[in-house]
């Protein structure tokens, strides 16, 4: 029996890493996922990740509770008002809010854990440069400096094991060219959560940056967002 | 009042992480430590860096939770029997069974998230290539890879705010070197803790890659050891 190679894929539950889980599961891989809860007010999207990971067939699902709310200082773990309504066209021009200090490097840094653990030269991440390019550590010149750093690091890729890739397959992607591709390869968005700030019951806000930016991607590729939305969401 | 420069140090409790509070402090830093409970078996390092923290006078001293005993594998968290009296000439040879995958890039990570939150450029970590170039993380280009990821992963390095140095003064020092220079600069030893696998008492085994190293460079030193070992010390 051949072994499948495995790639490691950090799932938040929402659109992207749901896509980047369909790109990996594409591409013949045995997928450990990995998610953190690390005290976000929306972390109803955990759930979201546990139903994308069984659904599209994970070998493992690891959730990992980590102490960012502890360091703290962002609107998604503080008690800092997310921005509602705003010209997603200015998104990417500032960095807003709602990053979190060092998240994506303090999550691959997990995933790098894992993937030497269990043997994986390849680590999926749903970052975007294009919808999102506000935050630092969602650019191709971070994810280049992490993927050296990475083989610098460990065991495997000291001992020429391993090569170990950081994969960022949406990262000059569009939201709406990003739902496309997962439509094709048959990613059911219905199991996914993008809202900041979901209300109690957990209806996505319609107006965070996250909201807006799903609903618009949804209206660029001609497909239905299967999300409900709460009051507010101004479709 | 001029505000002073903050960094922030990572605390393991043990003599590198102590003398490089020593040097921190030296250099006239408002001192931020880090210490991590992480599932290690020698958990009770944390008390000898809570005591260094105090005793130094940190402004602060975090001490994080975070779940690496969840991905396992290393003979520091797992139950793997810690090797004991190697010969520590040859233990710069090989990697150890006590690595734990991505430990310092993840605690490295962490530094960074508090480091931003904070607004200091200076991140301390006391890793060190001559007596433990075993562990592929604790190379100097490992270091300089990292630093030039943390300098594209942050809000304050995009907005060149400030420039994240990543600061190993004892990269290249033996242990020896450490000692005296610690001893020079007040670092009180009987506070810190080195032993991977102390007795219930607390004891140190006296027989473990780190406490053979810690013997060593107090004797190549010229100093007295001030630890307490256990039966099997061997002196």
């Amino acid at each position: 029996m051949i072994e499948r190679k495995k790639a490691v894929v950090l799932l938040s539950g929402g659109v992207d890493s749901a896509t980047v889980m369909g790109i990996a599961k594409h591409e013949g891989f045995e997928i450990h996922c990995l998610s953190f809860f690390y005290g976000q007010r929306h972390s109803i999207e955990l759930s979201a990740a546990k139903r994308i990971a069984d659904t599209i067939g994970a070998a493992k699902h690891l959730i990992t509770n980590i102490d960012l709310a502890n360091i703290g200082h962002s609107a998604l773990t503080d008690n800092i008002d997310v921005p509602k309504n705003r010209n997603i066209r200015n998104v990417a021009k500032e960095i807003p809010v709602t990053y979190v200090p060092a998240r994506n490097t303090i999550f691959l840094s997990y995933a790098l854990a894992l993937a030497e653990v269990i043997g994986s030269s390849d680590i999926f991440i749903g970052v975007n440069a294009i919808d999102y390019s506000g935050y630092p550590d969602c650019r191709p010149e971070y994810i280049a400096a992490f993927e050296h750093m990475a083989n610098l690091a460990t065991k495997a890729g000291v001992e020429g094991i391993t090569k170990i890739k950081i994969r960022a397959p949406l990262i000059n992607m569009t939201k709406a060219e990003i739902i496309k591709k997962g439509i094709e390869l048959g990613v059911d968005y219905s199991l996914t959560h993008s809202c900041y700030d979901p209300s109690p019951g957990n209806l996505a806000c319609g107006r965070c940056d996250s909201c807006l930016l799903r609903k618009q991607g949804f209206k660029e590729a001609g497909i239905m967002d299967p999300t409900k939305y709460g009051n507010y969401s101004g479709g």
